[in-house]
């Protein structure tokens, strides 16, 4: 039996059998391993860490992209960084305001074989003519944007720990290089690492980056079934970013996806809005951090 | 290295790493064992499935009492099926309008256990004169109740194998013996399994006994991270249980601990209220059920 | 982290952590696995099960080759039923005294990739002029097979559990067909499943097959650490088999290494001879089987 | 399901599921475990290390205790260091020359758990005329001790890492030390840690230790299947201890049991004398370090 294993924190470990491996290799960038398991459908790793299974990654994607969609009144141009999949791309252009989208993810050949195995995630959005996909360091492509971005959606890979390559992605040289490639009133979602009591410095450290930088920054957390954990996001604009609490939350959310006439396949509007609603045992760790 | 290992679902199995075994054996009716974990602090298994840990035995049992007893206007006579370690006790005693407990928990030497090994668990409760702990099995018990319960909270062991001797627990005659010992408008909360996607059918049985029994039934849940998944719960009542969506029970949940004066260390008003609203991809196969 | 996992007997399973994925697929026959592990490089496993590492090949291959060649007075023609990765070849073309080598293995492709992927397994034995390689049913092969073969060599997968496809090619049926291609004074070897005493089914299910059929059989056991656990062997073959104890084997392999020029690299004519010699604990079960 | 998992190496775990917890605590010294294993029978650990089952324990300590005392003439007095399971003693006390064994073992809580949890290992050989029984370190017992013993047998708990606690019983300072309490013609045995090729730190530093101070060491192993493992021995002594080889080994064990009147249940003479005749593999690596 081949397994996946996942350090969950300082005692726990999780263990995904793998019923079939179907394609697996080291691009320029990354180890690839694409397998089917019998609880979550098709699941992609990298190197190492799940990234996504078929099951419960439109839970994860909604959860990703629709927040910070809802809460700007108008989302024209977004910006993609990382987002392999094709999935987050797919839950952007659902929303019929974009007119342009720029996805910029370094692994080529890792796109390719998300094309060419997980076709169907991606729904015919690959050829939808508001894509402009590039790939190219995400770092590098800021240098030269041209900028005016609504929305940004960081869907990169896990950053937990302060030594990881990709690190620098969620550090707040990033987020201010970032900043200049906004139009007036942008919203910046990113994945945020999981919200685990034990293990939240990923989270802080995200944080605390995008803190230095824009005058609203909140959390938010949706369980997802193939991580074994609470995923947490973030999403981070001016000073007026989703005002309220939970009630406010919700009818935002409700009326924004009925103008748009957007269908929440797998979280829904009032489930969107309570995914903001953290316990107090975690907000009193994350805003320790603050 | 010792392990807890638990089955999640058809693919995944988590290892907990035991720190430290503090207490095992047999009493009359299972198995237990205490141990330290680095990440969770003192957890207790029964039968070899985790049970509670320090760490986040308080979200658990803020999340399994609470939602019940502020659906209520004036919770007075409540009665804990199950319990042991005393921390459901603990949560319904800070609601200053309860003026009796009833608690049965049938295995006196586990609760014994409970009381010398984690103390602090209760804080203070088993001390509190408006207490009536009673080791008999639960069915039997109901059969001579004297009844007029305001709120009844299960915290019996989890049943999510049809398989199980807990199984009669949460069936629909016991739920129909137990809804003769209620008084008018009467609450009843019970912890409902894991609402895995892949693994929801304990979680359905509950619900259709609960059905089968009372106008409203809801279903909840709280991430509990040495869980490593969403646990569920559910309250069943009269037709107007927990009426509206997240905004409403939001207010409610905030007025009554106001006035209850009631502080939710662990969770809070807005994340309770919040945790009934579960995603779509979960409400679908519970309803699917219905 | 990719870990193949192996069940060993009722209560224990070995991980073994997969440094590197080198391929894997699944041929006409069976799912195939090659992976880097840093405690034995280069593994192979066929359908979950692992079949060689680097490491230990050398151990393995010579413990299930050269106690049968060396049996023999003067091996000529000699069967390899399995033994895709070459190694087993390899072993047994050191033998001077060998003319010609039938080594029938199903799985064309399978054979291939080990030609690939781990060509210096096989020691240049692939393009040896005394072999005659042939990709077909093994019992069918021999409905046809010329006969007179002084060896017969068994690397086929392991079929520990009675309801394996590969049961079928450790039975008597099996056997006593192969009987009717051996030359007088022929000596047949197998690998026989690990030499556990809580799961000696297997290994005496050969030796009852063997026993109808031959009227000597001898069972042997080396420690593989890939395999984490003794690997058992058997060599059947007419009642002068291998006579006397230790002190007569160790004199019988000694003298026809040195004859025949054969430097045992990983095992040794001692090592070899001690083999033969199990502990009690494990020949008192054996035997009772016969 | 409660499992104790055991590193084997750079890549290998092995899980031990455990049926039962029988008794677990520390005593002043270390943390012990009894269990039930469904394949391996009651099971000791010692510190979270597996040390001994039932259902071979018989395979370990008659390898461990014969091949010292049958290369031995005429063993009189016998000293036991460690030992806490009293089976050790139970295969020393077999030999009728035995007048006097002193046996040491630090832990008296641990020796009366083994007195009352598994007395049956001992057969009766704590009520033995013979014995005298010491509770104090070993290191500190040498510098008072009387002298003059004809076998010791070192069964302490291992100490593959030059970090354990244990590490100074198998270093050269106490060798050194313990050879001043031998008789001539002494021969020392000794547990010496897993003979595996990727991790024979440990082993190769016994040997180091006893080169010192010894003419001749002698490595062997035997297969323990609880261990997954071949574990490895030494016995040491003068230049004279068990000279030739495989043949000669043989002979000397047969001859000697049976003067003695000695069944060996588990092993035998004949395994007994194989267990020396290591693999090629193996002795490379050992003798690279002599």
């Amino acid at each position: 039996m081949l397994e996946l294993t996942q350090t969950l924190n300082a005692s726990d470990r999780v263990h995904h059998e793998i019923e079939e491996v179907l394609a697996t290799g080291r691009t320029a960038w990354q180890q690839y391993l694409f397998f089917k398991s019998r609880a979550h459908g098709v699941c992609v790793a990298l190197d190492g860490d799940l990234q996504s299974c078929a099951a419960d990654e439109g839970l994860y994607h909604e959860a990703l992209v629709h927040p910070a969609m809802l809460s700007h009144p108008a989302p024209e141009r977004v910006l993609i960084m990382g987002g392999g999949e094709g999935a987050t791309l797919r839950e952007v252009l659902r929303h019929p305001t974009v007119t342009e989208v720029v996805m910029v993810d370094l692994d080529e050949e890792f796109v390719g074989l998300c094309k060419s195995l997980i076709p169907d995630w991606a729904e015919g959005a690959w050829n939808d003519p508001r894509l402009e996909l590039r790939h190219e360091d995400i770092a590098a492509y800021l240098d030269h944007a041209s900028g005016g971005f609504d929305v940004v959606v960081g869907d990169l890979i896990d950053a937990s720990d302060a030594a990881s390559p990709a690190a620098g992605l969620y550090g707040p040289e990033f987020y201010a290089r970032l900043a200049t490639a906004l139009a007036p009133g942008a919203v910046v979602a990113t994945q945020a690492g999981p919200l685990d009591p034990t293990g939240l410095a990923g989270h802080r450290r995200v944080r605390a980056s995008l803190n230095g930088v824009f005058s609203r920054v909140l959390s938010y957390g949706v369980y997802v079934p193939s991580f074994t954990g609470l995923w947490g996001y973030t999403i981070a604009g001016t000073a007026d970013l989703l005002p309220g609490g939970v009630a406010e939350r919700h009818a935002l959310f409700e009326l924004r996806t009925q103008e748009r006439g957007i269908g929440l396949v797998h979280t829904g509007p009032e489930a969107l809005a309570a995914a903001f609603a953290l316990p107090r045992a975690l907000t009193r760790v994350l805003e320790a951090g603050a």
